[in-house]
This record gives C-alpha cells, sequence and structure tokens, in this order.
C-alpha cells in the first residue's frame, strides 16, 4: 500500500461539541442544536441565516454526528481510504467566538485535548493547533511557543479573522514572528465566505453551493493577497502559510494580482521593493489538493510547485449523500485528480499523496 | 505578419462620454469630472465610493482621455501591438443607469454610433452591442433583434445584474431566447464587484487592486454559476457566452463547483437532471486570454478547450503608468502567456490569437 497523508481532515473534539451545544438555547452562533420539527438530527449552525425559521429544519446548517466528535470514526474513514497518517485540525469557526477572557484556557484545554487523542493513535495522528485568537497578543503568542512543544502539533490552523481585523493587521506581527521562529506552519482556512447580498435574490434556492464552492475559496484569496500586499512575506520571509482548497483561487488569479498592482498608480513608485508574488507561491505557498478538479490541481501544481501540493479531504465534510456508501465521492474525486494531472510520473504523485506533507511536518 | 483579433476592446463613444459628463453636476455615479485641485486631469467615477472626500482628487476613480472616446487611438494601438481586427464593446456600467424611459432610443443611438465607427475602419473593426437593459422587456427584445441586422455587430456585452435581480432571473428568459435564436453571443463581463468590506479596514490602502483583481473576476463567476445553477444551459443549450478575464475563476473552481452540488441535499434528487458543467464548458462557454499568466491560461485552456479562448486586451484599462511607453505590459503579458502556454504549438497559438474569434464571429 503506497503511504497517504491527509493534511486536510477536522474534528471537532468532545470539549468544543460541549460549547458549541452550550450556546444553543441563546442561539449564539456557532451552536449545535435540535429543531422540534426533527428532534433526533442535530444541526450544526455556524453562520449568520444558517438558522432563519423560514427554513426548513433538516435544512438548517449542517447535519452533525459521531464524525465529527468521535476520533474511532476518522480512523475507519482513514482505512477505508487508504489514509495511512491525518494531520487533524479544529474546524471553523475555531475558537473565533470565545470570550477573551477564557481564550487561552480554552486553547490550551483543545490542544491538549488534541494532543492526547493523536497519541491513542500514534505515529498515525499529528495535527494542528488552535490559536485563542480573542484574547491578548500575549496569550496567543504563550500558545504558539507552547504549541511548538507538544509531540502531535506541527503548526496551527487559523481563519481569515485575526484578531478581527483581517490578516493585515500590523497587531499581528509577534504572532507571524513567533511561528515563523519556531517553524510552525499556519494552515489559512475560510469560514466567513461573503456577505450573502452577493449570491441575488434566489441565493437560498441554491442550498450551500453558493457560499461553499465560490465565497470559501474567494474569502482565502482575499486574506492571503492582503498579507501579501501589506508585506507580510517581505518582512517574515520564513512564514509558511498553506492555504485550503488549492488556494482557493490563489494559482489561477496571481497573474492578475501582478498585473493589477504593475498598473496601480498607488503602488507604481515602490513596486519594486515588494517581493513577487510568483515568488512568494513557491517560497512561503503551500497549497492543499483539495480541488476536486485535473483542471484545477494542475493549475495549483503549476503555481506553487509539484514539491508544495498536499493531498487533504475535508473529512467529516462534503461526506456521501447516498445510504452505505463508505467510499466518499469527494475523496474518490480528489484521488482521480492526483491520478489524471500526474499521468505515469508516479513519484511527482506521490509527492503530492505523502513525500511533501512527510518532509514538511516531520511525519517520520 | 500573423492575424490577431482583439474581443476584449472597450470603447466609450463621444455620446456616451456626453452622458456621463453630463451627469457630473449631481455626482450620480457613473459620471466624468475634474475636482477642484487637479483641474486639467479628468477622472472617471464609475463606483461608489470612488469619489468620497476622503481621497486625493489624483486618485479619485480612473484618468480618463481620448483612449477612451477616440477610435483614431484604438487604431493606434492595435497597429502599435499587431492587431488586426478588434471586436470592440462599450465599456462597463454599459446603460445600467439609464432612466427606462430612455433606454432604447440610448441604446439604438449607441449601437448605431458604435456600428457606424466600426465602418470607417472596415474590417478592421466589428462590435458587441449594448441592450437596454432599464427599459422593458419588449425594448430589449427588439434591439436583439435590430442588432442582428447592423452589418459590424456580432453579439452584445452585458454586466451582472440583469435587469436588477441577476442573470437567474426567470424574466430574462425572452432575451436568452432572442440571443439563442439571433446566435448571438453574450460578452458577460463584471462591474459591480463585491461590497467593499470584504477587503477589510485597510482595503482602501491597496489602490483598485483588491476589487479589480479579485471581485472582479468573483463577480463574474457567481454571475455564470447562478446561470448554470438555475438552468439557463439546460434551456438554452445552444446560448453562447464570453465570460471576461478567462471566466473569472470559472476554469479553476468548476471541480468544486460540481463537488458541491453532488454533496448538497438540495441538489441530491434533482442532480441527473442537470448538464454537467465541465459540458457546458466545452459546449457554451468561451473565455478570454486576459489573465497575464501561464498558469491562469493553461487553465482556462484545459477547462474548456484551445477552440475556445480568446486573446484580448482589455484596453483603454490598463495602460502603462511610466511616460512614452507605447507598448503595454498588460499586452505584452498576455501576448507571453500565450507564447508559453502553448510553446511550439503554433497552430493552437494561432487559434486563440485569431482562429476562434474569426470562425465564431464571422469575421471575414
Amino acid at each position: 500500500m503506497p503511504r497517504i497523508i491527509d493534511i486536510h481532515t477536522h474534528i471537532y473534539p468532545p470539549s468544543y461539541i460541549k460549547i458549541l451545544q452550550s450556546r444553543a438555547p441563546a442561539k449564539q452562533i456557532p451552536y449545535i442544536a435540535t429543531f422540534p420539527d426533527a428532534p433526533n438530527n442535530h444541526r450544526l449552525i455556524i453562520l449568520p441565516d444558517e438558522d432563519s425559521e423560514s427554513t426548513p429544519s433538516t435544512s438548517r446548517g449542517r447535519p452533525v454526528g459521531p464524525s465529527y466528535w468521535d476520533i474511532s470514526q476518522k480512523i475507519k474513514f482513514m482505512d477505508d481510504h487508504g489514509i495511512t497518517q491525518s494531520v487533524i485540525s479544529l474546524a471553523n469557526p475555531w475558537l473565533d467566538f470565545v470570550e477573551p477572557e477564557k481564550a487561552a484556557e480554552t486553547a490550551r484545554s483543545v490542544n491538549d485535548e488534541i494532543d492526547e487523542v493523536c497519541g491513542w493513535y500514534e505515529g498515525r495522528l499529528f495535527a494542528f493547533g488552535t490559536l485563542p485568537l480573542s484574547g491578548s497578543i500575549r496569550d496567543i503568542v504563550g500558545e504558539v511557543e507552547r504549541l511548538a512543544t507538544l509531540p502531535h502539533l506541527r503548526g496551527v490552523v487559523f481563519g481569515t479573522s485575526g484578531l478581527g481585523k483581517g490578516l493585515d493587521d500590523p497587531a499581528l506581527e509577534p504572532v507571524y514572528q513567533a511561528l515563523e521562529a519556531t517553524n510552525q506552519l499556519i494552515f489559512l482556512h475560510p469560514h466567513y465566505g461573503l456577505p450573502n447580498s452577493v449570491y441575488g435574490p434566489r441565493g437560498n434556492e441554491y442550498g450551500h453551493v453558493l457560499p461553499l464552492a465560490l465565497g470559501f475559496p474567494l474569502e482565502t484569496t482575499i486574506a492571503v493577497t492582503r498579507m501579501y500586499l501589506s508585506g507580510v512575506f517581505d518582512r517574515f520571509p520564513k512564514l509558511e502559510v498553506l492555504l485550503a482548497h488549492s488556494g482557493g483561487t490563489l494559482p489561477f488569479l496571481a497573474g492578475r494580482i501582478e498585473s493589477c498592482i504593475a498598473h496601480d498608480a498607488h503602488f507604481f513608485k515602490e513596486e519594486e521593493k515588494r517581493r513577487g508574488i510568483w515568488d512568494v507561491l513557491k517560497t512561503n505557498i503551500y497549497l492543499d489538493a483539495v480541488i476536486y478538479s485535473e483542471v484545477g490541481l494542475k493549475a495549483a501544481i503549476d503555481a506553487s510547485g509539484a514539491d508544495r501540493v498536499m493531498f487533504g479531504t475535508d473529512h467529516p465534510f462534503f461526506p456521501p449523500l447516498g445510504e452505505g456508501e463508505s467510499e466518499w465521492l469527494s475523496v474518490k474525486t480528489n484521488y482521480q485528480a492526483i491520478d489524471k494531472a500526474f499521468g505515469d510520473d508516479k513519484s511527482a504523485a506521490e509527492l503530492v499523496l505523502s513525500g511533501n506533507a512527510a518532509r514538511l511536518l516531520r511525519l517520520d
């Protein structure tokens, strides 16, 4: 069996599920609740308007079950799909919503729990940690440094809001500095999407397709482009960022970003001071291979290199809708894209399936 | 000299400039105005907040000069860049803002003026027409049918708002029907972008880069995905749509769109009724080659085929910022992307540079 490493796979550990359940009575998003007309069906509500009264309860948010919190289901999923090792990460919205005074303690608790879970399946599970971003900079930097000492942790996962003002916020510099100094990668993942107004008056007729398929990738692209424009990669040239969903849309739009900068009077005079976006793509950026097509995967490889793209599944999201299917279509599609993109070049495919993650994240 | 056809090149004919100037006293966007601290510098304001009092007048909107309205400058630009023929189109925001009762008359006048201008350079200039979308459906369909009779017109250009509710609006069906029946292509082009809030509190520090490089492409992608999800391409299987900027982000995200549909309970039962997105990309969609990178262009070609991608410049936008440069960097970048993407396959490059446009738009 070939070695396969999944670097995009989420978990809500039991203590986090409890937090989400405790928020249900006040309907404080995010929360997990049942609704009166489907009392056995737990729904996870993570975004505004997902719990609108006009939506049937079975369409509110998304169904949530043991695959979200029971690690044995993760291991079964790995076995079913030939996955040797997984680098698990807390799913969105992480700890973005936690009260500032509880942030540091909650982060420590969740990270310790995840580290412990990884130890139950020694060698098969590693993790990206979560930062107390609603807390103080001192709390955040402290947790970055502590994560570097936990045996199964290999970096951090976070969203696009940073301290609330995005990832181009100068107040984040000590965090980037600590991540760079401790050689911990950022797994940058979307959550907030785009305002619903952009999907038009019929947006709610299309299920979750527009926000998930288009809003998520653009949110990621905007966030990393703001980091780039604000000079984060000039000030922290060794910072490493793994972008979810093959970079959102960055591989496709990098040329347009470069051209818009070169033609904007605002940047004209200082242009030569900034590192090129293609240099950043090949030096600081890593991309997962969660893109569901040969076309997209090839663009990701062309943009960052076959030595910077890594297999992922997005488990437990996008499960099969049919009854009793143990092979997930979402996973199969990404495997097929890798097969098609590399053809007979098995050694390059092996880099994406496991070699890059093993090397970068020290998984041996 | 090889034949080269530019299918993405804009003009604001003199009558349209007059409309824009007439709106300056009331600051009704869109308008053209000078500002007191730079009285010789005409600025084109086409989006909200571009004329904010806090912005220096030389950063408001964009400079506008004869390259926008003087057709002899278009011809000189074509000569400077080896362009044999151009298919010109009114630039955004077209006639979206025109009072309903004046829409039909304004559209006829602008289209007649553009058709006449094309006749001044017989064989070198063709055009996409503009529809009176703020008018009645009868006006719009009438103009579609009239455009089919004008000698230099080869289709229509419009934005993403349709009649105000987007391109998935069922009220547009008679328009799609008339376009399909008269074999006229839609050139779909962005204008409105995304709400400024998505660019964060520092968004205005980055010039126009985020809205132009990211907002524009996503606007196009959302619009065409809404058309697709609402079944437009099922009901009008011969409708042809040329997407600006190589499809926005559609080639890169098509796999994710397909996967999100296949995993959304909302679409699960009816899934088999919908045509596949890759089928639509290879049957109904054409893409321009205005993407400024080999990576993006290859993805566009992979998604739709080398027989469906067509060279464009976006003139008169993205002029060189330096003094006295006659070769435009924005054009050179797109030529280079074609050279790199095709390498020694000159016949495929020739399709993109001219063959596809000549065949599709009957430019002989």
